[in-house]
């Protein structure tokens, strides 16, 4: 095995909102969701209630079911060898569980090369399960058997005709909670720089994902569905109480936006957005550096004002 | 006088989509804005188009008006001498139309100290004008005079029992073209760094304000009304080729959010952001680092995909 799977877990038991690791350190390591502690603080006498200024502000949002735990963000590198992948990413998820963490996550299309022609020799039918989809039965075993909420990163699907970009959601007992197709495609031509067409092979998908899970409600987007604000606030207004999106940002176009786009569904929305890669990490760093946790990382939904 | 004004101009006849000034000049002086450029590329074969990603994408929007020109961003100190504040204003805005500026901003709340203290001192009678609104009617005369769309920044303004932090309009024949009171009141307590309350004093606004200028279609903002996306959301969707968010930032939770809020806020809506104080600059920071400018800035709209 080339690379060693790097699990990124954040451990949610800050006594205050302290966060010592340095900044590069902060990318690769870990960040912490003290969720409870926000949750008290939105309260205290010291405040800064963004969703004040809105008339009228949002409802208060139900409570997570879990005020503090793990994430994990398994970082994999991926070769032309899809039982490899499969097995890697399985012990990336394990180590992840074995850490103590209760929600794992797998970066975009990890089951092979992340070229169009790969998607249809990689794909797999999810319908048809079993030795049609081993990526798929494989966290479906490993869900249920570690007891985790398995964010499943996303793999090629394959339906009737058409090829999706797909990311299915595990809950601890192993069945399929929901499954997000891959919204908004990305294509790009920069000559000399990056050529891709998502849509020459794939079918974009037409429907949000919110899951319900044992560590609350998440909404769900692809890569590239982050750069589109309206599906973020659409979560945030179906009440997640987080954001995941697997990702596989490219370097000529990513870098900027991939921090960008991060911190403002994060603070627009008032959501924690939990990102494949190290997304987690400069969220955090955002809110820490702000000084003022309570609000940017409160759980939460927002009215949509169009009509403001 | 205690510190001279000092006027940020763009220029927009960049023949290509160069920038040669550092990011830290950058911040103090000039950004470019070569509309025409940007629309030109969008239609090249070297293409990354955001929109198309959208289902159905945006429909074109017409092109602005002027498709060059210069914008200067007046940056003010305040004295409590408020015939001081306006003759300083003044001497800024005329310093900027003579250096070629065909739109020029002023900053949030120029013609007096920021305090609930001063703000109905300070506070004019718009509707009155004349003497009752000598910052007005300074603003009025000097558009006319000069020519220019004048962005005033904002100014207390009284009508009937209430006071509003008020922007408004100026075509270059001096008339009032559009109002814009502040929606989103700052309203902060953390004990030892900063504590205050706009809504202690001051009524909200009600309405979003687009106006047609000169220049283009422009849609107004004061300050933390940038932090509310659906704003900007709304102006896109109505034909804004422009943002123009005239603020008056603090220190404490002003540095992280004002360059997130202004890239989020021009990158999710493809618009060009003019913010006083280096606003715009980080802007075209962002822009140029990309290296892909041609739809960061494009001028457009997006559909409100709220069923997406």
């Amino acid at each position: 095995m080339r690379a060693a799977a790097t699990s990124t877990v954040a451990a949610l038991l800050a006594p205050r909102l302290t966060y010592s690791a340095s900044a590069s350190r902060a990318r690769l390591s870990s960040f912490r969701l003290p969720l409870r502690r926000i949750a008290a603080m939105a309260g205290a006498p010291s405040s800064f209630r963004p969703e004040d200024a809105r008339s009228p502000p949002a409802l208060e949002l139900p409570t997570p079911p879990l005020s503090k735990f793990k994430v994990a963000l398994c970082q994999l590198s991926v070769t032309a060898d899809k039982a490899r992948n499969i097995a890697h990413a399985r012990a990336a998820i394990e180590a992840a569980a074995a850490d103590g963490a209760k929600l794992v996550l797998l970066p975009e299309i990890w089951n092979g090369p992340y070229s169009n022609d790969s998607f249809p020799e990689y794909a797999e039918d999810i319908e048809a399960g079993g030795d049609a989809a081993p990526s798929f039965s494989m966290m479906s075993e490993v869900a249920r058997s570690l007891q985790i909420t398995l964010v499943g990163g996303s793999i090629a699907e394959r339906s009737g005709n058409s090829l999706y970009n797909t990311c299915c959601v595990f809950g601890s007992d192993g069945k399929l909670k929901g499954k997000h197709r891959k919204i908004h495609l990305f294509d790009i031509d920069l000559p000399g720089k990056i050529t891709f067409k998502e849509s020459k092979t794939l079918t974009a998908g037409q429907s949000p994902t919110v899951v319900d899970t044992d560590v609350g409600r998440i909404g769900i987007g692809i890569c590239y569905d982050i750069r589109f604000q309206e599906l973020a606030m659409l979560y945030a207004a179906r009440g997640a109480h987080l954001l995941c999106y697997p990702g596989a940002f490219n370097m000529t176009t990513g870098p900027l936006h991939w921090e960008l786009l991060q911190r403002a569904r994060a603070t627009d929305n008032q959501l924690s957005n939990v990102n494949q890669l190290f997304g987690a990490s400069y969220l955090l760093q955002h809110v820490l550096q702000l000084e003022i946790p309570v609000q940017v990382m409160l759980l939460g939904g927002i009215p949509l004002l169009l009509g403001l």
